[in-house]
């Protein structure tokens, strides 16, 4: 009989657990045989005492296997998973630009939730879109055109969701393994067989420093290895958001732009690079051969093409190829928070502006919160750039003006200044890839 | 308002808590306001990364403090915890002769459980007497004559109770800070101005090593001073049960004749050492000066005739004193388990015969369980004693045939044995009082 006593001392003293127990206690925390505060304790020793190698790999799978695992059949499936950060409207361009250059993607999103919106709300923005698919929809939408991006289940790696709702409440959410094994399961039950990583790195993410950015690159291609799946991690700079706009309508606004190649040059960067990611892993092609040929899907307008495509597809309005202004949901009054006097831009604090937007009802604070997906705000200066007092800094689209007054210390505390006359070149040296792993 | 996400990051990190934020913990936790799933968390980060100084402090005065604190107005009471151990009868009669030294002794007793019996169930198997005494009647009958032992209420320390319950099924029980924060607080809630620790050491305890109950009696000793009491730690041999009887009625039997004189020497010893101690934190008097008075007192009668007014005092027979037999229910059954050739005993595992105890009904396994006081083992031969074929190395005494079967292999198992033809010593030269600390 499996006893839990003796699992959680043998983690608390740093010893290694056999696939079988670990089986046994994912399936009885599952079941709640097990119950939260015997998890919580042994969450907390393995945030001590780690899980090594065998171990996580069967942890990793047990928690895959604790729902239904999708199956795409003859399908080669690459997935993409981003650690998340503010603005990061990626997935949304980046799905169709890489089935555009040949790559079968099935992408499962979350809900957003805390300072960083998801993906899944973002696209509720455009009318008609459908967020869930039914698995067999799923699949053959993306036999047919390559792609398709869905909410998940509450079925896909139960037990994942289980302990990340225990982890979210007892201080266990940073620990490596317990990150890995998180990730990489839902990859696994989402039934991919390759996957890029796409590690986020700086204040607007949860890594906020080079060193452990690259220590989870690390661990997730490994992790994914022990898995017999290949992968490779970028590193990406989110010390301040990507592209200009923050919120749901407004980066799908400016997620198109990007697919229209009228967009802000550093999310298109990121794109190419992950799209080329994407097809190195699932062809003979190198990395910067992958790019290369994302370059060229992005600008011969296949990308946009393959988008439209996967729009008409899930329901959604087309015209959100052409017009977007006119379908999508916009908020109505505008606010400017400007600069303080002739200066130059430190640094645009990211995760202020995702809890600011979050305030103004763009984001929720907890899962099934109803949200405002008009709101949003656009950053007019970032890094580097040199102003004149009373310029721009930041434009907020809101509705409400008692949300706007909640939301603004955070908006006007997010940039800093530098009082030096001569501009600073730092701006325009911003390097986004930061490292790539695998 | 409380975080206690932000507290149990702060302990999983290794840092220090306040004074208030413990307070408020330990409230919101007794009141249910903080789930169980969240202190285990904080018990696991307090397994590894401590509580030191004022925290633990801290921690055990709002332990104490979640109930009542038992007052005994102008008097001074000195009271004695052991970490417990198979067949530690001492209580039975350490309290009745630090009493008859002029030591006041409200001894509060918690109920056995696992290997280790407990003071309360031992009193029981006196008949008539009393083992739950109102606070009032406990204060005066230690007013007039110097002593009363009691179980006590749930009242005492209740977070302690919680505390400990949590501990016991998460794998948090053997964390030193939270080993000495329950002990503390329970004795500062039961009212006592002056702490004698005896710390158990050795295969039939808690700690099995010297080194980590030496470790402990310091820590107990530095909480108290921390908290403004006087203590006194004696570490004492375990390795083999203390005297020859181990159950409830027949710890009786032996408790009254080492005061009548006539009982095992290794008890004698021990209760003389801790009575010393007790009268030496008590008075002017140094702690061999103290253990002096107290064989004065053992070898006069004072401490029989003590224990007689405190049974009489608390309805028991008092016939216990003279003709215990008579009066103790002692089961009818009698089994020996004898040597299996010429040999050496090279030791006794006292753990295995309290689990022998316990099967034959002796003890229990959970809180509220019933149990067969009548039932017990007697050791006939100790460590370095030379015994012949066949001859009896233990006594037991049973009632149930189904129980007897279960119990058996402890009990056939419990001794060990060299097979050398020359006697050793060792038994003459068991050192009881390995170490005193205050």
């Amino acid at each position: 009989m499996f006893d839990i006593i003796s699992f959680i001392e043998r983690k608390r003293d740093g010893g290694a657990h056999s696939g079988e127990d670990i089986r046994e206690f994912v399936s009885a925390f599952a079941s709640g045989v097990v119950p939260d505060y015997q998890a919580s304790a042994w969450l907390m020793a393995v945030y001590h005492s780690g899980l090594k190698g065998e171990e996580l790999k069967e942890f990793t799978l047990a928690l895959a296997r604790s729902g239904q695992i999708l199956s795409f059949g003859d399908l080669r499936i690459v997935d993409k998973h981003s650690t998340g950060g503010v603005g990061d409207k990626v997935t949304l361009l980046l799905v169709p630009l890489a089935a555009a250059c040949g790559v079968k993607v099935a992408k499962l999103s979350g809900p957003g939730l805390g300072f960083t919106g998801g993906t899944v709300d973002k696209l509720e923005a455009i009318p008609g879109f459908q967020t869930h698919l039914s698995s067999e929809r799923f699949a053959d939408q993306v036999r047919r055109i390559g792609c398709a991006i869905s909410g998940h289940s509450a079925d896909l790696a139960p037990a994942e969701g289980k302990f990340y709702a225990l982890r979210d409440v007892t201080g266990t959410v940073p620990s490596l393994p317990l990150i890995c094994s998180s990730i990489v399961s839902k990859k696994i039950a989402g039934g991919a067989d390759a996957f890029v990583f796409d590690v986020k790195c700086g204040g607007g993410a949860f890594m906020e420093d080079y060193e452990s950015a690259e220590k989870l690159a690390r661990a997730l291609v490994s992790l994914s290895k022990a898995l017999g799946k290949e992968s490779m991690a970028l590193i990406t700079d989110m010390d301040q958001p990507l592209g200009e706009w923050i919120g749901n309508s407004t980066e799908v606004l400016e997620a198109v732009s990007v697919l229209r190649g009228e967009g802000p040059k550093d999310v298109e960067e990121i794109v190419i690079n992950l799209a080329g990611a994407m097809v190195s892993i699932d062809s003979d092609l190198s990395f910067d051969e992958g790019c290369d040929l994302a370059r060229k899907k992005l600008d011969d307008g296949s990308g946009l093409e393959t988008f439209r495509a996967m729009i008409r597809a899930q329901g959604g309005d087309e015209r959100i190829c052409t017009r977007p202004e006119d379908v999508l949901p916009l908020a109505g009054k505008k606010k400017v928070i400007a600069a303080p006097g002739e200066c130059v831009v430190r640094s645009v604090n990211a995760r202020k502006i995702g809890e600011g937007v979050k305030r103004l009802g763009g984001g929720r604070m907890s899962l099934g919160e109803s949200i405002d997906l008009s709101v949003g705000a656009r950053i007019l200066k970032k890094n580097g750039a040199s102003v004149r007092e009373g310029e721009a800094l930041l434009e907020i689209l809101y509705n409400d003006e008692g949300k706007l007054a909640d939301a603004l210390p955070y908006f006007e505390s997010a940039c800093t200044f530098d009082h030096a006359v001569a501009p600073s070149d730092a701006g325009a040296q911003r390097k986004l890839i930061l490292g790539r792993v695998g």
